[in-house]
């Protein structure tokens, strides 16, 4: 089943349900475009801030046990969106950071964000056995499970050593405490795996410790670089939790969404490890008692599944439209982003991190 | 096969081989104890610290994610020797570091160590596939991997937390750059791994990277706490690193040398994973051609191995007398330990450093 066979299409928005912008600031500027759209605008404005952050990143993972520079170029070459070294460069920009010839410190922050977001992603990949990360082997499928862990240590310790190096205690406060938060929702996420009783309260903490807190300490990293004040700290920290949480809340759509090939990661692999996101709980929700049986059986029980169950599982998210409330969900965060955006001074490049925010419910993977 | 059935024994050491510590400064005290009193004794002197050091410790592994502490407190009541904060108080005394009644950088930056044992420990239980640990089984054991990577995950951040608003920065970029020589370490000593190639050099080179480059941490940070001389600073670390070295050969000789219920992990799974200890290096390069083709077929296809060839492996290095010359490698680095201490101030705290070191060669676990 895809989205689009079971909502109407919306534009170019594969997950396209019916969204009501009225009253939006934003909306009349609507892009047509989709999220990944988005973020290539966004990046081509901060071209050159990207291609430093990458020209660092790659001379920061070097080591002389050539293993370690090997598995981090596996990641590192496998692309991805770089979505938080851009959050990084975005902030510090619209709060009125403006580089010198020597101060590299917004580059040097953003790889550490980077490295950290690589350290989590090579540990969860171990974590949950998974074997595809971003349309290729993952690393723990290439290099082994040992190698990922150490490696995904590696690059946490190399992130404050860099950190440490350029001195800014606010920085390596965000981003330690964060860090603390990003384990916390790893684990808080483990422990609500299986369990159908997780509300949607617990579901949203889980996504803000494993996602949009990582989101908003980038954001919050470029103003701290800029020496912004309180209010435009807080409202780019903002922006970033509230994106994080529609991309995560995306995440979870697509997982019984996308296709496998666009998405590049296994499809139904929520569904399989037993893990309890916004679709399952209201799908859950609005299921008859018989319904609930099964989510029970298949969810609390994810050892006993068939690939029968999947397809029924399917079945029933597309039946009580969980998708789409799902979906709205994303948006109220994105909205949220929005919103918070309306301190910082109008210009491109608030338009285009809008625009971020809101397509953030557009994307293929 | 004991140790102290192949060699001499040596008044109250298990581990005993002959000594020569002539001419060494420290020899004419040499202490009748084995490590384990030795180390007793630095505890008793510390005692204020360690018990702060404790408190500390389980303050700050809360968390509201109730399974951190609950696993976190499984590795803390096994209880552990607490060496690396041991280290960070003696170093920090005997620089001349007076804490204040309200001074409890001392006490933090210890914890800090600690936890980034501790998370070194987790994540290795989980590379090794370890079900032992201190004589109970192991928090992988007992919680599952996923959370023993998120937990020590978690501990790692927590401790550049702790750092970032003690706020030395000299302090965090030794710690974060030893965290990276750490992982460096253990992936060095995953690729020297099944590789009887392997040169003593190289051996050295990753029993640094995963113990002595913490010790010597420790030991440094105690002399910055302290704001000690730079020559001062240098001779601190020059004995942690020593001790780290002396300590972890010994590690890897009673790997092959003592009773399982008294060392607490499993004997004999240095060979069975593989791995190329200096016993090893040393009991192969002595070999015969007929021995040099059985270490080759169970250590680098350590999978084909027998209950059999765990007995042969054990007569062979008693064979080669390759214990006693891997305790008289860790006897000179135990003598460079003693030595690095010249240059700080006589007295009793001195003396309990310098019977560490010595002792360091007599332990059972």
């Amino acid at each position: 089943m895809k989205v689009s066979q079971a909502v109407p299409a919306s534009g170019e928005c594969r997950l396209g349900v019916a969204v009501d912008l009225t009253g939006h600031e934003a909306a009349a500027r609507r892009p047509a475009g989709n999220a990944e759209a988005a973020l290539s605008a966004l990046a081509d404005y901060l071209a050159d801030d990207m291609l430093a952050c990458n020209n660092e990143i790659i001379a920061r993972m070097q080591s002389d046990v050539p293993l370690i520079p090997q598995l981090a170029a596996h990641l590192v070459a496998a692309g991805g969106k770089r979505l938080r070294p851009l959050l990084v460069f975005a902030s510090a920009r619209l709060a009125g950071y403006v580089p010198g010839p020597e101060a590299m410190r917004h580059v040097r922050v953003a790889a550490c964000v980077e490295f950290i977001h690589t350290a989590t992603l090579l540990h969860d990949d171990v974590v949950d056995n998974s074997q595809l990360r971003r349309g290729r082997e993952s690393a723990n499928a290439v290099f082994g499970n040992k190698a990922s862990v150490l490696v995904g240590d590696f690059l946490f310790a190399r992130s404050f050593q860099i950190l440490t190096a350029d001195g800014s205690l606010p920085v390596m406060a965000i981003l330690s405490s964060t860090s603390a938060t990003l384990a916390e929702g790893e684990v808080l996420q483990m422990t609500t795996q299986n369990d159908l009783g997780t509300t949607v309260e617990q579901y949203q903490e889980v996504i803000y410790g494993k996602t949009a807190a990582l989101f908003a300490a980038a954001c919050e990293c470029g103003a701290v670089i800029a020496e912004a004040s309180e209010e435009i700290r807080a409202a780019l920290r903002a922006y970033g939790a509230a994106l994080g949480m529609a991309f995560q809340i995306v995440d979870d759509a697509l997982d019984y969404a996308a296709d496998q090939a666009e998405l590049g990661k296994t499809v139904g692999d929520d569904f399989r490890e037993g893990k309890v996101t916004l679709p399952v709980i209201l799908a859950y929700a609005a299921g008859t008692p018989e319904e609930q049986i099964f989510w029970k059986r298949t969810i609390e029980d994810n050892e006993t599944q068939t690939e029968e169950d999947m397809a029924q599982a399917l079945s029933l998210i597309a039946r009580t439209d969980a998708i789409a409330a799902t979906l709205r969900k994303a948006e109220d965060f994105s909205r949220e982003a929005c919103e918070a955006l309306k301190v910082l001074p109008h210009g491109e490049l608030r338009s285009l991190l809008e625009d971020v925010a809101i397509c953030a419910v557009y994307r293929h993977r």
